[in-house]
């Protein structure tokens, strides 16, 4: 770290940014880099313009131990296929739940109820999906408001869609989608969430299946999928959910109409030049060059109701098992339209009064800004500049705007706040940039981040009433931020404070595992969580009471031939019964019960070398299946550090080997 | 939240108890719950006597921005299977490194070469082993104190050693023990890391394989393994490693003797009423009950440089791979002794000066502190109290003892400073006690955290020059700490500067996935990372440079019947090559290679819905070998956000399906 010290002081004021930025240690004795610090930490300052008070009232923002935060943020955790849960603004990790990929803390995928979900349902392919690349959760909405009940996510990698209910922050369900082989414009909600929309990313043959890449133009398809939720059932409902085909462009990022562009789906894409890659034949230009030919892309503008309406009135076929409403249709009757874009846009995001359309186009130096009621009008009054090759009407660009504003080098994303400001990620020059989404002529405020932002979030801020405090910038770069621990670094998430009349810088929050895309953030308040599983032998999968759950005084083992049937229960310290004892070969299940009731009394599970271990949160109910086909002994323990007595909290499994006496 | 605030203000100081609790929102809009945490700061501050000038001091110790951080602390994360490292004093989580689970972020089990070490090493049973219950990690010493180069960690449920290597924090080999089917003192080192050492936990007849549990008093046993380390090699030597045979007690925590114990090693333990459970009888008492009848346990002193000569000298027995060295043995040479300890013991820990050994009793008040001088002199002299049931010699306890000190309800753990202070954890009353090992009769200070505190650690804490700034008590309960988010909690950590007179409280960090147990702290200058594998080309799970690594304008696709090879090289923004058809059944083998050297220019590789996720830092090599048996078109793409064309980091991996023309 001395070199890194040396790096940090060298690059000046990228070593230390942030507002908070003081002195190497309250004591004053804090080792080698001290003079160095101590020397940027004023330099910083003065440079931002902070004072010691200003210190002192971030310090009482996020600082405070045992303070509940009044915002959480919910953000995906990337390859990781975890969905993250932090504490705004102390910029504290709560949980990392777990989606996509097995986690033995919670017990996911170790044998227990929840390998029904992640080994069980949303399976494609041959190979058994273990991870998912998730990107972009959308919370639940009513009204066009965040109503704290659940949390969608995608997995771009496998095109799939996990549902986790906010009661409990479990994975409920994944979907995933025959029709097309990867995702990016998921997940988005409509404001009652009525649907989430996931929309596709590479294009393939619709439903799987193989065709040339020189087919590409003709038999490659992408499609947009609006997956119907019934909230009561807390599920996707797969039958009532329904596509809408697209051409084989490589659509992007989505956002859902709300109050003026309510009833629309907004879709952003890149290739339109339609290149699949090399082939692999020589000297040809890969694809990053090879889809960045054109000037402009397709903006796709949905009509998600008249779709709606068509696919119930028959207009649309059966693909994969998913009605589809084909490309034909959807551009004939105007369900889909296209406004030209600056090229290669990443964010399309929909302002709060939902006026206006803000994308962002990586290639370009400014945010264009469309007006919903331009292209309204265009398209009632079928006033078109003309057709893209698959017979979709394209709107006249200059008709549709509201104008734009130059942000800078590479903008990516924008979010919002309650006073008319839009928030911009500016992914090269590394800044957030504020400026007016109502007074294009204002001035743009910058900030520089530490460093290449990719999304940024705001509080409340996909709403039609953001809450207007906070912006996080989820930087994808930290080198010289945090102590070097190797080549893959984390990211950084830096908080900004957006209250007052300039932007200040106020954390720097590395994520430890995984590379988020995008997160939400909602206040807390909205939050209504259980705490206790009650009464006991919940399947905390399903929600559901489990009949005959086991619970105190029903324990037993019951023996049918080659199937062992152990009812146990648990609770401080110890499981009853304690040995179990089987021959080898036996098919064992294991029905346990946490009959505990009191807050944060969780206890574990495993059978040593037979890969199981559960964690049962209070009252949780849980079941495992296996062979016992390993013989010996093997001790069966507590898991989860839960009394004086947890290393008490133990039994004996026993495998008599076949043959024994 | 609005019930947890209530809640939180019910409960008066435990609802906001550190030093920074301050106001609700630097810029006082802080919504509903700022009355109540306004009112809750103020008794607070005045109850710890805070001023704002003490929050000021704290807010710089752990705010800023930028600012490294001047220790790490790297920490088991429980049966996450993981490695965890965090900045300390800002309490951020860095990284958490994947050791005994998959993990797709780092592309650890997901296809690439990093599954030799998961899932080719240290498997056993039928079982695939894909978690590990980590436990205590153990960062490598040279004269006692850390040197920095790497850590070792334990699996508790499958009785594994892991050994990651610092450098860039990459797990490069598990060991398992065939010997015994679970661990817990491990893992420690001792001073010049010559051995990991490796203490049992739950008995079972050595070397695997059955005995009913009515034999448990003749047939089992335990052990404890002294892993040979090659420094230079960066592995553990199995063929130059030893075991010494134990009775079947419990054993429990270990510790490695240093200066004045310099050549021993303690390990306690609990349940010498040789109690293993109900057995499935009516009406006996759990095993935590029959396992705590005794008042006193043995403390078990172990003399390893004797061990390792008498090893040497041939007087061990193979048992399943390992030399062991037999009880009656270890017991008639005295290598092994023993010395009566307060029932059921957690922590053993040796002074820095190496002079007296700390044992905390769970159903004891007191830290009972050992003399290492007497307990030798007693030894060397052949002078003994009696003998246990299985001819181990029994020290007087009275005559071992530098005296007891009463620290409270539920000492568990001991850690010391730079001035001779010990810090305990003191588990039912929830509080840290600071008293002298020195002085016995100085008053004991106590500090409480929230809530029910595991282990604690201190800076350099376990070393023979600590640093005696820190101490973080690792808590095993939170509730009302942070914002509620389900059945499940964050463990909390909480951060306690003990450089003055008196202790005080400064942060909470929630412990977001994993229940840890023990961690050490060490100066973050110390490390000495790599951030770029240069030249490009090297296997991050051996260090190695692979020979044939395809490198710029080597890039090509070779095929021999059914196998195919590809030779990639990746660099912002492309794969070379990206597009890749083979045919259905081929056995496909990509050879890649991310040629960037700029520091933190990772990218990822995925081939969709084949379950394959790599993380390419700079300069790594990766090989995936695959049946590609899933016909139909699959996008493969970087899925680490690498560029402001990351998008546009994508090929396509075609399977021609058996019969297509």
């Amino acid at each position: 770290m001395r070199a890194a010290s040396r790096r940090a002081a060298a690059i000046g004021l990228a070593a230390c940014a942030a507002s908070a930025c003081g002195q190497n240690g309250g004591n004053g004795r804090n080792g080698g880099n001290g003079v160095e610090d101590a020397a940027t930490v004023q330099e910083v300052m003065a440079a931002r313009g902070l004072s010691e008070e200003d210190l002192l009232a971030a310090a009482k923002t996020y600082l405070p131990s045992g303070k509940l935060d009044e915002y959480v943020m919910l953000t995906s955790g990337g390859q990781s296929g975890h969905l993250l849960v932090i504490g705004v603004p102390s910029m504290r990790i709560i949980k990392y739940v777990a989606v996509f990929s097995p986690e033995p803390w919670q017990g996911y995928g170790y044998g227990g109820l929840g390998d029904e979900v992640l080994y069980g349902q949303g399976q494609r392919g041959k190979k058994r999906l273990a991870w998912g690349d998730t990107h972009h959760p959308a919370l639940s909405e009513t009204g066009g408001d965040y109503d704290g009940e659940f949390v969608f996510l995608n997995d771009k990698a496998n095109a799939r869609i996990a549902v986790i209910d906010l009661r409990d922050f479990v994975t409920r369900q994944i979907v995933a989608n025959p029709l097309i082989v990867s995702n990016h414009g998921a997940t988005f909600v409509t404001p009652g969430t009525e649907y989430v929309v996931e929309g596709g990313q590479y294009p393939a043959p619709l439903g799987g299946g193989y065709a040339p890449l020189s087919a590409y133009e003709d038999e490659y398809r992408s499609a947009v999928t609006f997956w119907k939720f019934d909230r009561a059932k807390g599920r996707i409902d797969e039958d009532a959910s329904f596509a809408i085909e697209l051409p084989p462009y490589m659509q992007d990022l989505a956002d859902a109409g709300k109050l003026a562009s309510d009833g629309w789906v907004f879709l952003n894409s890149f290739n339109t030049e339609l290149y699949p890659g090399t082939r692999g034949i020589e000297g040809q230009p890969p694809l990053e060059s090879g889809a960045s030919q054109n000037d402009m892309d397709y903006l796709h503008v949905i009509d998600w109701r008249k779709a709606e309406r068509l696919v119930q009135e028959g207009r649309a076929r059966e693909i994969a098992g998913i009605r589809v409403l084909p490309l034909e249709v959807a551009a004939r009757e105007r369900v889909l339209t296209f406004v030209p874009e600056p090229k290669s846009p990443h964010g399309v995001d929909v302002t709060p009064d939902g006026t206006a359309i803000v994308v962002s186009g990586k290639l370009d130096t400014h945010c264009t800004i469309y007006e919903m009621s331009k292209i309204k009008d265009l398209i009632e009054r079928g006033q078109f500049a003309g057709k893209d090759r698959y017979g979709v009407d394209v709107l006249d660009f200059p008709s549709t705007i509201r104008g734009q504003v130059q942000v800078g080098l590479g903008p990516l994303h924008t979010v919002f706040d309650d006073k008319g400001n839009a928030y911009t990620s500016v992914f090269l020059d590394s800044t957030v940039n504020r400026w007016s989404y109502e007074r294009l002529d204002q001035p743009v405020e910058a900030i520089p981040v530490h460093y290449n932002v990719g999304h940024i979030t705001a509080v409340e801020g996909d709403t039609v009433s953001p809450g207007g405090r906070f912006v996080v910038a989820m930087n994808k770069l930290s080198q010289d931020r945090f102590v070097e621990v190797g080549p893959l670094y984390p990211q950084n998430f830096q908080l900004i404070d957006i209250s007052g009349p300039k932007m200040r810088l106020l954390y720097d929050m590395p994520l430890p595992l995984g590379e988020p895309h995008y997160a939400q953030i909602m206040r807390a308040d909205r939050l209504e969580t259980v705490q206790v599983y009650s009464p006991p032998g919940v399947n905390s999968y399903t929600g559901e009471l489990v009949p005959g759950a086991p619970t105190a005084g029903e324990e037993r083992i019951e023996r049918n031939g080659r199937k062992v049937d152990v009812y146990m229960t648990v609770i401080r310290s110890h499981y009853t019964p304690d040995t179990i004892e089987v021959n080898e070969g036996d098919e064992v299940t294991l029905h346990i019960t946490n009959i505990e009731q009191a807050t944060d009394q969780t206890h574990g599970f495993t059978v040593d070398m037979y890969n199981i271990n559960l964690s049962l949160e209070p009252g949780k109910y849980e079941e495992v299946r296996f062979i016992a086909d390993t013989p010996g002994v093997f001790p069966m323990y507590c898991t989860e550090f839960c009394s004086a007595l947890h290393l008490e909290m133990a039994g004996y499994f026993l495998v008599k080997p076949k043959g024994a006496r």
